[in-house]
């Protein structure tokens, strides 16, 4: 028998059968590598090509030795993980398919935009809470190059950029969940909806998602009924510096002040200033090799006691955009908790 | 508390606790309303633009059109849902980020080509059948239009098709599924990996997609230790003729014979001879319509006792296809079964 999982407020889960974290694989490119986190990545590439023709086949190949380096480092083969839920940013998710298609994992493909880690870690800790698995792996990749080609333009055109715009990440993030206990738990999450506050710059996805973080972390602490001092961090995917002072104006205008605990993977895995990364990074990537290069480490050591980690999304296309649809924002957010070890506690 | 689920085999669960569909709602376009189907649609539009200006804002309309109709079924409202499972085939699936946006409902974005119905099922059944909401919403789409534009090309190039090719249905089906109990009944599900025969025709998806249904069947009839004849009927979502005779062929091989009981979604929604669609209907539409207007409603009736209900979809994009990329398929099966009522019973 399994303990029901709570359904709390509208949006929120609260996870009464315990998901853990097993391990973590973060793959990246060259100027992630030259930036603030480069020695906490497990493979820099020097080339952003990780031996391939395409851009494309680069970023399968990121995520299948992100993947590699997950299993490996949870002592499991492919054939132990249950499911594989995984995503990407280009048409039709085929870094996903023709990265993770050796592994003959079953398959759930996920399309969250860069709010895709959170996507899946949702589903992932669904899953193995609800008893149906009892381990799974999560994958998702963003890469430079690809991405320009898809939703702007070829990086071969060299055109400008404004300072709103964010660097796509070059890098792949795999994670092991199990129902087994290890350090990081994911006590819990909230699930998003999509938030269109009309934003039309293709160069400016830190507006676009603002929002849609916003409502996130509003009804997230609502639904939990906590406040944002009940997180050591409260860590957003790309919002970029532009996005940031966006979220926290928008925050503050219900009231909510995270300004002392928030932090965005897009600041933290570049130096935008001497990288030239204009508002920061983003890209699927980007939350998901700073997860485990940073923040995850921080968990299992108890440095960080709970951090509320939301990866955000800007939903748009390169036809929906050149139509003139907005660009409207999704965020999916997750508890995760250091868990004391029977060392610590005896 | 909960039932536990089993994980049975390699690829399948069995849901322990009850998982039900509550209603459907299925929105086509005129070739479908044409067709042998016509009269058990919900919604047929004479022009396939459904008043909107893009193809792309078309597809997004069916999905809000479709949903709105399952909604209505069911008598709820967007509030009493508290997920939609949704996804498309376009890039960035923009048919449904701008299709179902203003309904408010937390969303789990999907990408499973033409498999994504099965694949939305699979994962909502997960979540009812997990305690993580008691009725959520499952939605896919396709269109003929957009969908040659996104994957071969523009209609306007009036280019030649070969007898081999499939054609896209201009559809949109919407579920409501709920923990309450109804005539008809997800009793378990299997989850496909994905499958590269190495074809490499982007006018023949029906070989691309036939081992991949090959796959699931074999893996499915294993792990639930079933036979054919266990089924009323073992329905295929897009593969068409060709890819029919492939399946069978594969199949048979391997000891199987589910001649008896196999239909295909993409052969029951067109008269190809008096209609032109060649090898039949295709698209994440597809098998989103037919179930509701055709095999549904024999559940209910009870007329069918069980049926194994797997979409069928072909992993490719314009991209990685112009870069040489094969075209690798993955299914998603899920087991309907009719539910005694009370008074039957009685």
């Amino acid at each position: 028998m399994l303990e029901k999982n709570k359904q709390i407020g509208r949006q929120s889960v609260k996870l009464e059968n315990p998901v853990y974290i097993k391990s973590s694989g973060t793959v990246v490119g060259k100027m992630e590598g030259e930036g603030p986190l480069a020695e906490y990545f497990d493979m820099v590439c020097d080339t952003d090509k990780f031996g391939e023709e395409t851009w494309e086949a680069s970023e399968s190949r990121m995520q299948k030795e992100a993947a590699t380096l997950a299993l490996g480092k949870a002592g499991c083969t492919p054939a132990d993980m249950r499911y594989v839920f995984a995503g990407d940013l280009l048409g039709q998710n085929i870094a996903t398919s023709f990265g993770l298609m050796d592994f003959e994992i079953p398959l759930f493909g996920l399309y969250g935009a860069c709010s895709t880690l959170g996507e899946g870690l949702s589903l992932a800790s669904m899953c193995l809470g609800g008893g149906y698995a009892n381990q799974v792996l999560v994958v998702t990749s963003s890469h430079f190059a690809s991405a320009e080609k898809q939703f702007r333009f070829p990086v071969e055109y060299a055109n400008q950029r404004p300072l709103s715009a964010t660097w796509t990440v070059t890098g792949s993030g795999a994670y092991v969940l199990s129902t087994q206990k290890t350090a990081v738990r994911i006590s819990g999450f909230t699930t998003g909806r999509i938030i269109d506050y009309g934003v039309r710059d293709a160069q400016n996805m830190g507006a676009a998602m603002a929002p849609a973080a916003m409502d996130l972390i509003k009804n997230h602490l609502r639904d939990f009924n906590r406040k944002p001092g009940d997180y050591d961090r409260i860590v957003t995917g790309d919002l970029g510096s532009v996005g940031k002072e966006i979220l926290c104006k928008l925050l503050s205008d219900e009231g909510i002040d995270i300004t002392s605990v928030h932090e965005d993977c897009g600041m933290k895995i570049f130096d935008s200033k001497s990288q030239g990364t204009q508002s920061g990074g983003s890209g699927c990537g980007c939350a998901a090799v700073t997860l485990g290069a940073w923040y995850l480490p921080k968990l299992i050591s108890g440095e960080y006691k709970r951090i509320l980690f939301l990866p955000t999304g800007a939903l748009l296309s390169q036809v929906s955009f050149n139509e003139g649809e907005n660009v409207p924002g999704i965020a999916h957010g997750i508890v995760l908790e250091h868990v004391e070890c029977q060392e610590e506690t005896a």
